[in-house]
């Protein structure tokens, strides 16, 4: 195993119910409530977060439209807002772009020049707001993870941040509160969770992992088959809570940890087609990673075959990405660049965009010759 | 899945040469040194943490002589030596034995009473100093959890306590630091962590848990096969360090999150031993636990045949009970009360003192007569 550093203050607190405790972990105190196009008002999650936090004197000011592949525009207006109302915490309430969202703005809250000097590394985050969620779509892990994506519109960068001051403080996993999540979100959850946790079991270099190996392949096996339980049935409350539950798990630092160096080239090629399409992040990348394993097949034919046998049980590296690709369109997932109204003549723009992500994550190796080749394998 | 709360602020810090660090988070800091009977001295841990505590600034008191299967009146004179000195934190440098006495002596230093209230559910603790780990032995993972178990000598009770405030701040876990660990201590850590696998693993009711279940299977798995490395090859680090991790991860609350009501009968057994005859932990586990799935086997056997056929590739429940006693054997751990000296008139006393514990952890089914059945097993 390779030395890290494991640090996840989160405090889970998961199960049906769960939602109507919120206002107890923010007594006194007054949020910045903030949420995405307005399903929560619908489903009935909305009625509950402001009944606790009535009950538990909780003050707020509400700031909604958060959208998937949240903006700077959005991120600024609300750190104005946050200001003016004198707030001392975010709740959010929803998925992973709402709370990457709360994470910009708790982040920039505390700081006089502009936000997204985090983004681009010309600043250090040294303070936030605390944090608290309410998690309505399982797909992201930001609900235990310290990092966050934005897009800038301007720029048309989608650029990460991370810090030790982002960890949310408290996050409520009610697997009830995904019953009404759309199909089309649920494959996208399922895709986003699958790759995160695939992209460092194909990319690390060091072997010897067995716990981590083990985890991931569990994860995976888990994710794939509560998915097709929720698609069957989205009120099914165990494959709901062992999706959501593996979506957090995939990305809260706890497969990585001990696996040495390891890269995210299929996210990074993804947010370029977000950020120049703005195509959900799981559409992107149930697209660029059957791609990817196919471009790279020969050198992970070792890994792919344990993969294989260990998840779809069959034992040929090949017919392990085939696997992959048929769970993937199996849940209604696109799997080539056509699926979404691409073609040849885009990947040029993709890959010119890719590259400069690939700077700032120091993915050298990943030239826009490189990306684009990568790109043919999902005409 | 159950509802459950995951909370784990430990920060782990794992790695070759990482004990040189330690110093780092106690910056200006005064200490309780607090370690066992002196290995650190000849092994050189020792000399590492004082360089490094003297490099920033840390100032520190001694106190050794912890004991495995640690003892009251120890804790009572630290917590005397802790006040007198003013310490404002602990550094536990050794294995569970040292990290649960640390545990103890820092809830115990801020409370006015007797430090064994905590223990006897007579007072709760509301205040503790802040513990730092150098981890020394993988086996128990208090290093990253919340409890500690202590013996009263005067009563004969290895009772323990629980609390968020005993989470240690920082655990460096230097697999290299474990090479000198005689054999016998490494099967007791790799029996003590199997079994805290196991116990809820087997405990459960709640059928739902395949995040956990796989969760578990890994760790066992990898802790058998990096125990057998490290008796073939004691220097073997990437088996230390698997064996490490996994030891950790078998009781820091991941693997138990979310599965429902599980118990520690077997724990509440041994502990007994422990108490009444000073047998080691991991020993006490070796005997207790094969017996315990023989007395259960029928109603276990759907559980052990998944075990069976996930750890040892096999697929009969009693075969899988006598795989695992065959681990044990193989390791040099003993699994028959006559192998540490006692027999059928000795099961009267462990019996009695057993259930005193069963009370306290509300196992109200573990009546005299059950537990004495359990262990004619193990004759």
């Amino acid at each position: 195993m390779k030395e890290f550093i494991f640090y996840n203050p989160t405090q889970i607190v998961f199960g049906e119910n769960q939602t109507k405790n919120i206002g107890r972990y923010l007594k006194n105190k007054k949020c910045l409530l903030l949420y995405g196009s307005g399903s929560i008002k619908k489903n009935g999650i909305y009625d509950k977060v402001l009944e606790s936090l009535a009950k538990y004197n909780v003050s707020f000011v509400e700031k909604s439209g958060v959208k998937s592949n949240p903006v700077l525009t959005f991120v600024y207006e609300a750190i104005e807002l946050a200001r003016k109302e004198q707030v001392d915490s975010i709740l959010a309430v929803g998925g992973g772009s709402v709370i990457d969202s709360a994470k910009a703005i708790a982040a920039g809250f505390y700081y006089d020049g502009d936000v997204w000097d985090f983004f681009i590394d010309k600043a250090q985050i040294k303070q936030a707001l605390p944090i608290y969620v309410v998690l309505t779509l399982a797909a992201t892990a930001s609900e235990m993870n310290s990092g966050a994506v934005v897009t800038n519109e301007k720029t048309k960068q989608k650029f990460n941040i991370r810090s030790d001051y982002l960890f949310p403080k408290v996050s409520i996993l009610d697997p009830v509160n995904t019953y009404t999540v759309p199909k089309n979100h649920v494959a996208n959850g399922s895709v986003d969770a699958i790759v995160h946790l695939l992209e460092g079991y194909f990319t690390k270099k060091y072997p010897q992992t067995p716990i981590q190996d083990g985890f991931v392949e569990t994860l995976v096996k888990t994710i794939i088959s509560s998915t097709k339980q929720i698609l069957d049935n989205p009120t099914d409350y165990d494959a709901r809570a062992n999706f959501m539950w593996s979506a957090t798990l995939a990305l809260n630092g706890l497969t990585t940890a001990g696996i040495g160096a390891y890269a995210f080239p299929n996210h990074m090629i993804g947010h370029s087609l977000s950020a120049l399409y703005d195509i959900a992040h799981g559409s992107t990348l149930s697209i660029v990673f059957p791609a990817w394993l196919k471009y790279n097949s020969a050198t992970l034919s070792g890994r792919l075959k344990q993969f294989g046998k260990e998840v779809f049980n069959i034992y040929d590296a090949q017919q392990a990405i085939v696997e992959l690709e048929k769970y993937f369109i199996s849940i209604g997932a696109p799997t080539k660049l056509k699926d979404v109204g691409l073609d040849q003549k885009d990947i040029e723009s993709i890959a010119k965009n890719a590259v400069s992500l690939a700077k700032k994550w120091g993915l050298l190796e990943y030239s826009e010759d490189k990306i684009a080749s990568i790109l043919t394998f999902a005409l």
